[in-house]
């Protein structure tokens, strides 16, 4: 056994409730090390001789390492804990002491789940487990009021710049919800709506009022209420790392310097405010002199912004806040601003923006989820770039799932293109095939899957400001094909919770392959999906069970899918995919 | 290289700021491993270029692994970085993607230190660094007023029993100020001081008063002011995570059931409240009828609590507050036990009892520190029980120090004994030597050390009700050779700020042997601790650099020291010890 792979360590992906009497503990090991683990556990008080143990299963492995789990009932909420490591003949105790060839004898020096608190229980809003995202950029994707227009608007789809503007507002989108209802997504995340200087409005000039190019705040509430009426749900982005070079009190130091009574509302270096080779003479996002970053540790700011947070909520009925450069401001910030926005409304999700590991941020305390970037690249790797092999893919997905708990990953904002990169299908180098592959997968994972606007319809663009072309509403030409290719794969998560929320394993993947098989299984359903990425046809040999299976995507039987002697064996068409539904 | 050994994760103990310019950052490979280490950072929006390369350390080394450590200062407060590995000639590089022969090309894919905020460092209180404690058992320290006796009080220095009482109180505290000056020690923790029904005071019925077996608040208020004038700090005892079977809202719900006003202030499973087969219908600590657990959820309870922290700030002036059972308390109440107490007085101790890795509770949120019972063990395991050999001791002890920020480590309770344990001579079997040997160690290391009440006077007692024997004051049978050794050694700590803050390292500790040297150093001093922990004289020969060296605690020139060729050479008799001070 090699020790030197093993870890555990108490709280945070490795020992977290699920609910109020559910904890799940979780080990690590190297790759094929071990034949077994058994969680040794119980009450710190109660006699040793009343400890249990139970197998913990391996259902996640990466490239260097498997990932053991179990969950278990403390029935006095107190959890002492230790692990068994079992490979042929040899044992390992694994405790807080470290390990050992005996069994503890005591309580004392193994890990400890102190105590299951119900309030403590992580629980992002049951509805994102539910939910499909559409997102839009507003001033792309549909003009309802050319009265509200910005001065030199552009026509509707011509090329969009980094300066350039085609009027898109809420009226649009207002008049275009049907298209959301058709397409069967059931929340909205909207990128900056609020007062700004340039088109994506990330410059924050007005917290507390709609850009006038888009609407107004009555209007949004119209909006937020519409959706509502369609069991859409709406959820803004909260820029609050930075405002916006002509927010009111930026200007006001800029004038006043030092003397100026919101001098502290931000990180200033030096005054007068200016720009010294390149670099703001205060801290900004990034080095850009237009974006200042705001002192959240001031308790004014702290304030203005949760008032802000409040506000939407409150006055508009918001059901999402989306927070930009999340990871940049402080974790007591996002602290206060969780129990404001929870007290107003416990069932807002809260969605931090970050690129990399984020389980500092996902611990109940903070954030809801996080904007799902690994799997982005996972995802993009193995399907559309053709980067990783199907191996690579399940190891990389693996080690994303496993660094998070599980209510977390249910949670998580899984999207495969933005405003911020160039578009799914332009990834895809215009092949269909691969991009309705990716899409699939995101629609059968754990997670909330997000479609950025007209991606749908098959939209390309290239890296920012190609990504956020207007979107194409003649339906000459969109691809309709690919709407209800869409549409489909949509419906098929709505019908099934167990896409959303049942346990999930690779069941082939292996190294320098395209062939790719997983299950998605809860009490009531089970799933077996299967995927041919490659550019001819590829056969499936799998041991999943006697019975009988539907494709779920058409309620037909598979074509070739038999599985009476529990064997599966079919053949899939280059680029092919079939979502299989156990059948009696 | 064993890439299954090498772990990181950005925050908790692998990268933390420990000023508000420095982030330092910690690596784990396998013990022996790699040649070096090095850190490859810089801030994500400047050009790639721009990344630097810092060299790592290799300062703790436990069984299994190496940890490597660097301090870096990003300009912009934002970090992104990567590892390099070395092993003779090949390297690998270690980003947040993993393992990689090459050089990341791009920030993306690296760990983050996204933002140093100068709010988020977290900064014991300054005093507890050169903090040298005193843990007073208020029952049995000394009676200084008959009038408020107990009934059945005992003669002072009969065995002491679970349920009896000897007449110690706040008065004989008061009376005995010299003694703890003449000692030398800085600070008190008091075990509870309110009102409850036993000798412990576990079981609070009134937090807001001082119990009348001790005095009143009043008196504790001028014990705590004659403890400034002498520049003595006082922390108490909060226990919070349960009251005592005669607290008011308990009896309320005894007498009233589920109609109480006070029925959500515990964890009731079922009225009325009862013991059945052992098992409170409620819970309670351990399954102990008369500590009900506290629903610190429920918002009078919070209210209440944060009302009695402030209390006792406000009103009577202590120091610190010492959380009994802290681990089974939910954080968020802890979070705002210290958002409380930190704005009544910035500089209060927040200490917890846990007996396990404490670093969920350790991120500048919560506790300032917790009582080190880790440390405990390992010291008495290898200076009083001999159950470990020098390499044993020295892996235990760099594994805990690996395991926390600096700044954890810096402001560590560290006891050897306590109210809860057999104290610390007796564990040594009445052996002086071993325990001097024990005691030198706590006082050269980083961390504040605390002496259980009689320890320097020779006490002894087996554990809990024996190790609560009365405060022996009889000159005549107090070992006073023993006191002067205390006395003489607390002064030391206190003379040299690199004894407490220096940097600590390792210089002798093999396996199966009872020598052991190590190093404390700071900008200005440099000690070199030698111990020999056989039975038999030890000679040491040690490369420790040319120039003189004092006995630091005689203030004489070693008598065999000379490392005029760099090389220390002396023999140290059994059990013996010295404390050597670089001069010149």
């Amino acid at each position: 056994m090699l020790l030197e792979a093993v870890y555990h360590r108490p709280k945070l992906n490795w020992s977290f409730a699920y609910d109020e009497k559910t904890v799940a503990l979780r080990l690590r090991a190297k790759r094929g090390d071990l034949d077994g683990v058994e969680a040794f556990y119980g009450d710190k008080f109660e006699p040793f001789e009343k400890m249990k143990s139970a197998a913990m299963i391996c259902s996640l492995s990466d490239e260097l390492f498997d990932y053991w789990e179990v969950s278990v009932r403390p029935e006095y909420r107190r959890l002492a804990y230790a692990f068994r490591l079992l490979s042929g003949k040899k044992e390992i105790w694994f405790s807080e002491r470290g390990f050992s060839a005996e069994r503890p004898l005591e309580h004392f020096g193994m890990f400890e789940f102190p105590f299951l608190h119900a309030s403590e229980v992580f629980r992002p809003p049951a509805w994102v487990k539910d939910a499909v995202f559409y997102q839009i950029f507003p001033e792309r994707f549909a003009n309802g009021d050319k009265s509200n227009d910005p001065e030199n608007v552009q026509p509707w789809g011509d090329k969009p710049e980094w300066f350039n503007y085609f009027g898109g507002d809420l009226q649009g989108v207002l008049d275009h919800l049907d298209h959301l209802s058709e397409l069967g997504v059931n929340a909205i995340y909207f990128t900056p709506l609020f007062q700004a200087q340039t088109n994506h409005k990330y410059d924050t000039e007005d917290y507390l009022r709609v850009d006038s190019h888009f609407g107004d705040n009555a209007l949004l509430k119209r909006l937020v209420e519409e959706c509502h009426k369609r069991d859409i749900r709406v959820m803004l982005d909260a820029v609050f790392n930075h405002a916006g070079g002509t927010f009111a009190p930026f200007l006001d130091v800029k004038e006043k310097g030092a003397e100026s009574k919101y001098a502290d509302w931000f990180h200033v270096r030096s005054f007068p405010l200016d720009k010294v080779d390149g670099v703001p003479t205060y801290d900004a996002f990034a080095f850009e002199q237009h974006m200042p970053k705001l002192n959240t540790a001031n308790r004014e700011v702290q304030e203005y912004l949760l008032g802000v947070a409040r506000y939407w909520i409150e006055e508009v009925g918001i059901d999402g806040w989306r927070l930009d450069v999340a990871n940049e401001v402080d974790h007591e910030f996002w602290r206060k601003f969780r129990r404001v926005v929870k007290a107003v409304k416990p069932e807002v999700y809260i969605l931090g923006e970050m690129f990399h590991d984020a389980m500092m941020w996902l611990q109940g305390d903070q954030f809801d989820a996080t904007m799902n970037y690994p799997f982005t690249g996972t995802v993009l790797d193995f399907f559309a770039r053709g980067k990783l092999d199907a191996r690579g893919f399940a190891d990389s997905l693996s080690r994303q799932l496993a660094s998070y708990p599980r209510q977390v990953n249910e949670a998580m904002f899984n999207l495969l293109d933005s405003h911020d990169t160039p578009r799914l299908l332009t990834i895809c180098e215009g092949d269909v095939r691969l991009m309705r592959l990716a899409v699939v997968f995101q629609l059968t994972f754990m997670g909330a899957p997000c479609i950025y606007y007209g991606d749908e319809v098959g939209m390309t663009g290239g890296g920012d400001p190609d990504c956020r072309r207007c979107m194409v509403w003649d339906p000459a030409e969109q691809d309709r094909e690919l709407f209800e290719f869409y549409r489909g794969a949509i419906a098929l998560r709505h019908r099934h919770a167990a896409l959303r929320t049942g346990t999930f394993r690779f069941l082939l993947a292996k190294e320098g392959e395209g062939r790719l098989a997983y299950e998605r299984a809860d009490e009531k359903d089970r799933f077996v999906i299967l995927m041919n990425r490659n550019k001819k046809p590829a056969s499936f040999e799998l041991e999943i069970g006697a019975g009988e299976w539907l494709d779920a995507l058409t309620g037909e039987p598979g074509a070739a899918v038999s599985s009476r002697h529990g064997m599966l064996e079919l053949e899939l068409p280059a680029y092919g995919y079939l979502v299989l539904q156990s059948h009696g």
